[in-house]
C-alpha cells in the first residue's frame, strides 16, 4: 500500500505561540489527544512507536504523523504494521514543525475516530524545542548510546517535556550508560519530569510506557472536562 | 584548568556564502586547515576527536573548538587530555554556526602554531547543513546505533561533506547495521564521499582516519600553492 505523502507550506504565521494554544483548543474540542515525540536522529522513535502501538490498540484508535525532511521510510514501517492510520509529512528541508504544519498534518490524516494521534517530529534536539507545535503533551526519547550527558548539553528540549523515554536500554552495558547520572541531568532541568526506561527490542519497560501515556491522556480528558 | 568559554554574537551578516568564501581564503593564506565535524547529537563526535588527536599530534599541533548550546562537558574532555588548544563555543541557542561565528571562534581560540583546526558543530543533522562555515573539509560522523539508513532520511548533509566516518563499528552486530546498505544510501546522495568505519573504543579504523585526514589537508596545501 502506497504511504500518503504531504508536503508541508511553511507558514507565514508571526505568533506560532498563539496558533498552537488554539490548535490545543481545537483538539480538546475534538477529544484528539495529540503527543509529540522528539528525539535525535536514530533515537528509535519509529521503533519504540511501533512497540507502543501494539499495547495501544487494544484500547484505542491511533493515527501517526510521519515528519522527515525527506524519504517514507519511517510512514512505510508505520503502514505495514497496519495498527495506525499514516501520513508522511515532508517539511521541504525544515528542522521543525510549528503549529500551522500540524495542523496541515492533522487535516491531511483525519482525525476523526482517532483517539490518540502521535506526531514523530523531525529528528532533531534543538529547533523542535523552540516551536510549540501544538500537541496535548511533549514526550523526548533519548537512546543510550547517545550518552548520559545529553540533557546537559540541550537543556531547552529536556526542559520542555513531559516524559523522557530512555530507549535501547538493553544495550545500556554496552555504552556504560548510567541510568541513574541521566536521571540526575535530566531533573536538574526538568525536576518534575516522569523518565521510563524502556526497551522496544526486548519489550522491557513499554507496558509501563503504554500505561503511562494512558494516564497522560486521562488526566488530560479530566481537565478538558473541568 | 578551566575551559575558555567564548559566547558568539548571532551573526549579521546577510551572505554568509560570501563569508565562507572570504574565511577560507584567510584560512588559506594562513596555513589553518579548518575541519568542519558535524552529526547527531551522541554520535561520538568528542570520543572519536580525541582518539584522531593521539594520532595527529605526532606530527601536527591541533586546535579544537567546541560548540555547544550550552555546557563545556565535551572542551574539558579535549582540555584534559592536553593534546590539543581547546575553546569552548556557546551559540546561545542557536542551532549551527555560520562563517562569522567560525570566525568569531578562530579569533578566541588562535590559530597561530596550529597546523589543524577543527571545529566541532552543534550536535544536528539539518541545519548545519545549510551554512557554509569557511572550513577547509566537511565531515560527518554517523554512528551505527542510529541506524544505516540515516543517510536517506538527512539528504543535504550526507550530500555535502567529503567524508562519512562510521563511528562505534564495534557496537555495529548489536545493532544490526549493515556497512554496506550505508554505503549505498550515501553513495546515492554523494557518490564521491569518502567512507571509512571506526571504533574510537578499539582503535579500529582510526589509523586510516587519521591518514585520510592528514591525505585531505596534503591536497589543500597543494592546491592553496597552485
Amino acid at each position: 500500500m502506497a504511504v500518503r505523502t504531504i508536503r508541508l507550506d511553511r507558514s507565514a504565521l508571526e505568533d506560532n505561540d498563539l496558533d498552537a494554544r488554539r490548535l490545543r483548543g481545537e483538539l480538546a474540542a475534538a477529544g484528539t489527544f495529540l503527543v509529540n515525540l522528539m528525539s535525535s536522529p536514530g533515537a528509535g522513535k519509529t521503533t519504540f512507536l511501533l512497540a507502543l502501538l501494539e499495547r495501544l490498540c487494544r484500547s484505542c484508535s491511533v493515527g501517526v504523523m510521519e515528519a522527515d525532511l525527506d524519504s517514507d521510510v519511517d510512514a512505510r514501517k508505520v503502514e505495514d504494521s497496519g495498527l495506525a492510520r499514516t501520513v508522511q509529512l515532508h517539511t521541504g528541508g525544515m528542522c521543525h514543525l510549528d503549529a500551522a504544519m500540524t495542523r496541515q498534518g492533522l487535516e491531511a490524516l483525519g482525525t476523526e475516530g482517532l483517539d490518540i494521534v502521535f506526531l514523530e517530529n523531525v529528528g532533531n534536539l534543538v529547533c523542535p524545542a523552540e516551536f510549540d507545535t501544538g500537541a496535548c503533551l511533549d514526550i523526548m526519547l533519548l537512546s543510550v548510546s547517545e550518552g548520559d550527558d545529553k540533557p546537559i548539553k540541550y537543556p531547552l528540549v529536556f526542559g520542555k517535556c513531559e516524559a523522557v523515554f530512555v530507549t535501547k536500554m538493553d544495550a545500556a552495558p554496552y555504552f556504560s550508560f548510567d541510568l541513574e547520572r541521566c536521571e540526575r541531568n535530566i531533573r536538574a532541568r526538568n525536576p518534575r519530569c516522569a523518565i521510563l526506561p524502556v526497551s522496544a527490542r526486548t519489550g522491557a519497560g513499554m507496558d509501563a510506557a503504554t500505561a503511562w501515556i494512558l494516564r497522560a491522556r486521562a488526566g488530560w480528558k479530566e481537565s478538558r472536562n473541568a
